[in-house]
């Protein structure tokens, strides 16, 4: 049996998840599609073949073909789809993050808790084969109790002012973070205080609109474990992104940067390339996010990323803004 | 505009590529599939909703609704099947080797002279980001002009008896070897004469069907280059294919071991995991070997690799497997 | 010409600079040793065939046969050590930490400026090839502008209780921290705040004498750019350092892990040794940091790393263990 | 105890030797040193603060203040200067190659064997840590039985043509073969045939004096096991040596690549350096060569690597340079 599934949202991710969900995944059949943009609804729903698509997502909503929806619209809006998407009593996947203030998060959380639809939370990281990998391995205890986390996320260009801008994005203790701060929480549990530092060191124009190119953030986790997460805009070399997990008996570390198999060797010298971005590293890793969400709807399994892990994912990253623009330690739990 | 394929053989490739030009190909649909085994082949058709299925190629190749082939049946069917497709006057893929005896590829090749029809032979390495990405460094002068070619693949485990059997499966020197030696010749030239040594070391049981586990190739290139090919079935820690070109101003080298990116470091000790077998290394290759396939139809290019590179690969490994038994260096040109 | 130098303090690496002084380096010969242990200064003397020895440094510093002095007994003894061979005008070379308090190093640098005698302070890794080649290129330009330090540092093993003792050890961001701090200063210039955070997360034992066992710093430069610095001594696995200095157009990491060149592949993982601890990682700094010291004298050339050097790497670590106790951001310049 | 050692021969590699056994090993002293070119012998007796120095090895030879003795001359005169050092009853270490032809050797052996004196055969490779620790690895069956002995060795750049003359030099296998083929008789066994291919293919001045700069040489050993052997003069990009053991359960590799651990990182490209050189590749594994032959003769051990070890490598080296010309399969009995 295959899952009807709706998509909100035909940005540069959407895409790819109309590819997936219409094509790559034997679990799911894209039924409906939906952006604002209805022309690029019916674009899209033409390429993929999808039988409906619409210019607003509340006639996907209603849909009742529609089994189950994909939110991967702007954040901004992801309040009022969600919400509406728990009053229709679709079984809902919405991508990070899962807005930009605490209080959208609490209108969502209360339109989920009391509507007991199925909601679960896009941290595609969790699903990477390297990522799944190491949380096994600790798992297991072939570390011993991991006591420090730490985990860079460097990207190879700056983004566009508008996007950077944090009024949309959150700035990049959200909008990269967000990533870092889920890892976080996924392989050490709670939160409790944050520092950071932080500063336009490369990219001086990030600077008008409020922006800064690098962070780094320090966690002291609830029971007194420590974390690190430094954030870069100037990768410039390719897309990094390192997760360690330091043990009281070993070290796993999640992280590579060749993008293909070749070494070249020329006159005192051996390099290899990089890998250029995002989807070039974590491809699968958003398609099996996605199988995972239709068998966890079709096997009425319970949501393995809630949306209180958004939730505190954003707290963190917020409380982690705060700090960096007082220079003090800040408590998550004073974030509200 | 995409080109409707039908597909010939449903083994465990013929799955592959039939998941691939159902759904993974924006260039192809897959709209007949065929097999002896006429159960499987309306079992695949059903999976992967395609239109037709037939119990005999022969139907396929009527079928006016295909409009270009993909052979992937077992090795001793490709001389019919080929001859067939080339009548019916179907652009035609065909899966490596092209045969076992150099009197099937003379047949074929006559077909395909005959009918000038397009026809486009197998070797997905060709196609690897790895080897494409080698080949164009090579081109562009990076390491000189390169004079030795290295090439070493290994299974992680032995066939079935009866699949490593050389009457179907031509011994591990073309079974194996026809990668490599149709590597040598992509990066090379022409071979021109050929030494081996070879011998059943970890598996005794495959003397009982006349194959050997182990064997190493020396070519002498028709400029006098030199190459050298070692093959193994006992790769047991993983599949690691590496291929490299040795050039008078450096050296490039594909290959990699890892499968995840993770690396465990406990006691005295950093390791990783390896790459299981050919699907998890090479999976790309094949998608991006049927692209360019219905690209080139669709575009009305010529083949990139023809049938005579199928004829020529297979005359070396089996001036390869002439030299191995005789322990004596086999000229490539006296093996007809 | 060699240099004729009297060593002073004969503990574990007093013996290693025995051997240097006395025979690896072309540069030197060891007339002299001096302990506090007199028997053990004899013993040295005897092993490496040094003409005098000494049960107190003010003998050796007397011996008018020394024409220059290297400094490696325990840090607490530094203060008095120093002024006697400023005094006795011998040039003089300090291991680190020059000391554990401010205090002791303005008497120091005191009597420095008084004497006008040549003083050079012991940072070794500034010698290791790989960061001299790693310094090379960031003054070439190759990453652009460096922006952020990073340093890691992790010990194998904890060390005793009575060595860890901040009383004389300094705790850990002094001990093990200071050669991460000296790095920063040369990569990246004067430190202005830092911030930290700690705790006893592995060794439970550690608490009873006040030391803690993880320890991460971030730092902010005078100009704004930014560091981060983690400790650890349950490195575990084995001795791993590494310091990446992340630029506006490129990246230069300096670490590696492998002691041998010995890669095993069994069943689905590849592994390899690590690097036991610090001698076999840095031996050869250690050796070229005398040989230049040597040079220097002899070719009366200025020290490369001045007591200044010494005295401000401490003053960043001070802040750092004051950050970390109080879990605010401390100012470099209020630490006197 | 110290072993008064004298060294015969001071050229590039006598130089080193002479620091070795003068300062860097604790059971050593150099007690004289001869070379042809006294003048040569006196300054580097002055160098290394040497008691005595020769312009003959018969000289030395007779010294009474001299224990053992360690022969890094010229090829071509190690028949009398061993034969002599047997006749003296002087322990004797001698540097590969024992000679360039079965007829020296076998004079050589006849005067070890009269004599009943010590004698130890250098193959500095068997003491590398990497290569000591491989064989530890595969004596303990950490892959299963080794059934592929493979190994690589790469010369950054060609030797002058003096040197490269085959009537000095043995030709590139035995001059640079002779280390791989005693790796192969020390891990696998002896050798029962050889094939090999080769060719002038970068530096077309070396036909002028009738060496080649590749060659490829496959082997059989007495039990059937297989090994293959690639040499290139063009290593070019670095001094680059591999050797692998397959197994049946694993593999052993040995190998690296980089002179420092700095990994530089622009625009899409992560860099590395190379190896410059053997000196720098295996500088150790010479210490710890003449270390194990000064213990050996103090403790009174059989040597770990005899003159028969010295017979036989040469033997498969010219079974493989005259199978290189005929084109033929050799059996290394057949080379006398």
């Amino acid at each position: 049996m295959k899952l009807n599934v709706g998509l909100i949202g035909l940005g540069r991710l959407g895409k790819v998840y109309a590819r997936d969900l219409s094509s790559r995944l034997a679990e799911t059949r894209l039924t409906a599609v939906a952006d604002v943009n209805a022309a690029l609804a019916a674009e899209v729903a033409s390429e993929f073949e999808v039988p409906k698509s619409y210019g607003d997502p509340r006639g996907l909503l209603k849909d009742p073909g529609v089994d189950a929806v994909v939110i991967v619209s702007p954040t901004h809006t992801h309040r009022d789809v969600v919400i509406a998407a728990m009053d229709a009593r679709k079984p809902t996947f919405c991508e990070k993050p899962l807005a930009l203030s605490l209080d959208e998060c609490r209108a969502m959380q209360a339109a989920v808790e009391k509507s007991g639809t199925f909601f679960q939370m896009g941290f595609m990281r969790r699903f990477d084969p390297g990522y799944a990998a190491a949380k096994r391995q600790i798992d297991e205890g072939r570390i011993g109790r991991p006591v420090v986390f730490k985990s860079t996320s460097r990207d190879p260009f700056p983004p566009s002012l508008e996007y950077a801008n944090p009024k949309s994005s959150g700035g990049i203790l959200v909008d990269m973070g967000i990533h870092d701060f889920d890892l976080a929480r996924w392989f050490m549990g709670d939160v409790k205080s944050v520092a950071a530092v932080g500063g336009v060191l490369a990219y001086p124009e990030l600077a008008t609109v409020g922006d800064i190119d690098n962070a780094i953030a320090t966690l002291v986790f609830a029971d007194g474990r420590l974390g690190v997460i430094d954030l870069t805009r100037n990768g410039f070399y390719g897309y990094d992104i390192i997760t360690e997990l330091l043990g009281t008996e070993g070290t796993v570390r999640v992280g590579y940067l060749r993008e293909t198999p070749v070494l070249t060797m020329t006159k005192n010298s051996v390099s290899h390339d990089t890998v250029p971005y995002f989807m070039e590293r974590f491809e699968r890793a958003y398609t099996l996010q996605l199988r995972n969400f239709a068998q966890n709807v079709l096997s009425e399994r319970t949501p393995p990323i809630t949306i209180r892990d958004g939730v505190e994912a954003l707290r963190v990253a917020l409380a982690a803004t705060a700090a960096c623009k007082s220079r003090t330690t800040v408590d998550v739990s004073s974030i509200e």
